[in-house]
């Protein structure tokens, strides 16, 4: 296509390098800020580049951050003897989202895959041992996807941590709520059966 | 939901502020630009900003253009006695893009609407006129979308333009081509009746 304008071309291929907007999408994006006052768009890009500029990660639990200590390592009032360690900043918002965890978080910023050329050096796991050595952790919940290289990590870090006495927990697997029983995967199945629970605890959950 | 950081919520904001961008899509387009490294989003940005800084109107046709003529205008391969009247640069790149179209365009920069309160004055007539008399136009396409506001534009242009002998035409209405009779609305099934064409032009519109 002619772009009357090489300046309005190469917004329009800025956008389309963003996942899931493509050339069309990209197009109608870029004739909306054309037609919105320049105010608008001087907003939209500062705002972007500070972000990546100045977004740095927590020196505790590598969280994305606006400071050197993040807002939820900050928060005397939350557990500082729970800590869930995830694989990226996307997950401590999705738990975040769901306002039921009141302890901290270490993010490991990748997992250990070996087919990816992934070590146990490669993701934040050293610090996550220093800090439970030296910061009296009691729990840390696994919340890691649950797929082999997942698994492997896990793995790795309870072999590490097994002198250190601290609890060591995964997230439970199950069914989703509302999810239909017959068109639930074999596996997810089986081990539903098998991690059973309590006709007590369903109740609980229930509430 | 709580952000970790400031500046991770104030993009998200921005992106939200998109026409067909949501929340959880703006999530997903600033992680990915965290993920990527700062020089991408200061491209990004900046190509942004630029754009609206410096996309001008074309002084002849009011198209958006990097200078103070447009591509289009000032390409003299193109038939400057035949002129495309359209509402929005939008209509521009359309039309463009279908390659059957040789000769420029006159972007009216909105179309005339009583209950909205843009009167002739507020779209780009006064222009259009001067450039009829003054470059001996010869036709003007009136490619306007099918509406009350389409109507009375044509209907004032041409009236203003009685006197100068230029020819006045509008984009062909019809079935469009690949789509089902019965599924027609009657207006246009009606309309297509009535302005049928010749079986040798229904040839030529195949090839």
């Amino acid at each position: 296509m002619n772009f009357p304008s090489r300046k309005i071309e190469e917004a329009i291929n800025e956008f389309s390098k963003l996942p899931g907007i493509g050339k069309k999408t990209a197009m109608r994006l870029v004739f909306h800020l054309l037609n919105q006052p320049k105010q608008f768009s001087r907003d939209f890009g500062e705002r972007i580049m500070t972000m990546r500029e100045q977004v740095v990660f927590c020196s505790t639990c590598h969280n994305v951050s606006d400071d050197v200590v993040c807002t939820i390592c900050n928060d005397s009032r939350r557990n500082e003897e729970l800590v869930c360690v995830v694989e990226g900043f996307r997950d401590v918002m999705a738990i975040e989202g769901t306002e039921q965890f009141t302890g901290k978080y270490h993010v490991l910023g990748g997992i250990i895959s070996p087919v990816d050329g992934i070590g146990p050096d490669d993701v934040n796991i050293d610090s996550l041992i220093k800090r439970v050595i030296s910061r009296e952790v009691k729990e840390l919940i696994m919340a890691l996807s649950p797929t082999i290289e997942g698994d492997t990590t896990i793995y790795y870090i309870s072999k590490k941590l097994a002198d250190t006495g601290v609890n060591i927990t995964t997230i439970s697997r199950g069914i989703a709520f509302g999810s239909e029983l017959e068109y639930t995967d074999e596996t997810t199945l089986g081990r539903s059966i098998a991690n059973r629970l309590p006709y007590e605890n369903y109740l609980v959950n229930r509430q």
